[in-house]
């Protein structure tokens, strides 16, 4: 389709399906991150989310379903680059003391990749007047927001006991 | 360095270097954006906020200087991804109805990128006692929550105009 026909629908179908590949790819990762993790809180909170994203994943399924589309997703090179930085970095100090400060670090910038991404959805559904989709994309938002705060959090906990 | 031998400042530092090399780019990518932008008002956001990118990569070099550091920066798989994605959709949707909220949504996606890498920064500054670091480094993460709002707040008026 010649770029000047395109239409802001267009648009959230395409970042619908960028964010659908990212979710598949956060799912494989945290299985990673909770073998990693050295806190047991820490390892908790990734499985947590990990049943969380299934969930989240079946939501995207019903966007695609309320379009009138097959789920499908298409490469996302902001989640590809986010997931690489974090697997170096829990290579490079997955063995030190800095292990989950590391971990929690990679995680976060994970789960801001899809705050960001599930509220500019969120904001284009309620523009084309999608009413069940935006609901379903704001649950999505909301689990990612709640994850992101237990994981400031630890991270917050832990700096204080060492500051104190 | 061996693994192990690794510790929380050595985390700080690389983390550091990393956004500083985002910074860097991202002020490039600016630029880009300023050109690319139709509505007055996000054109005007994008100019204001690369002044305040100029300001952010003094802050980062305070910081380097503070720990007896070269200003340097690493690759940062993370932001290169996050580029490569917003000008893959601003090339598709450049022509289109939706410019604008592609180039938004494009610029959110890098704004959350910064927002969680200085939140990090931060909270490892806190643990680390050092406390004119933890202070320039949030001048930064509140410039980048502030320009993150203004441009939820564009989108949302969008929307709610196209939606009444």
């Amino acid at each position: 389709m010649p770029a000047k026909q395109k239409t802001l629908h267009d648009l959230f179908l395409h970042t619908l399906k960028d964010i659908y590949y990212a979710e598949k790819k956060i799912l494989r990762n945290l299985k990673t991150m909770e073998k990693a993790a050295e806190a047991e809180e820490l390892r908790q909170a990734f499985v947590t989310h990990r049943s969380e994203t299934e969930g989240q994943i079946e939501r995207l399924e019903q966007v695609f379903e309320l379009l009138g589309k097959r789920a499908q997703g298409v490469t996302c090179a902001g989640i590809n680059g986010i997931l690489e930085e974090g697997e170096s970095s829990i290579e490079d100090f997955g063995d030190s003391e800095a292990a989950d400060a590391s971990l929690v670090a990679a995680a976060q910038a994970v789960e801001h990749y899809e705050i960001v991404r599930y509220g500019t959805l969120k904001t284009w559904a309620q523009e084309l007047g999608m009413r069940e989709a935006e609901q379903l994309l704001d649950q999505n938002l909301q689990e990612e927001k709640k994850i992101d705060q237990l994981l400031t959090q630890l991270a917050e906990a832990r700096a204080n006991k060492k500051a104190a």
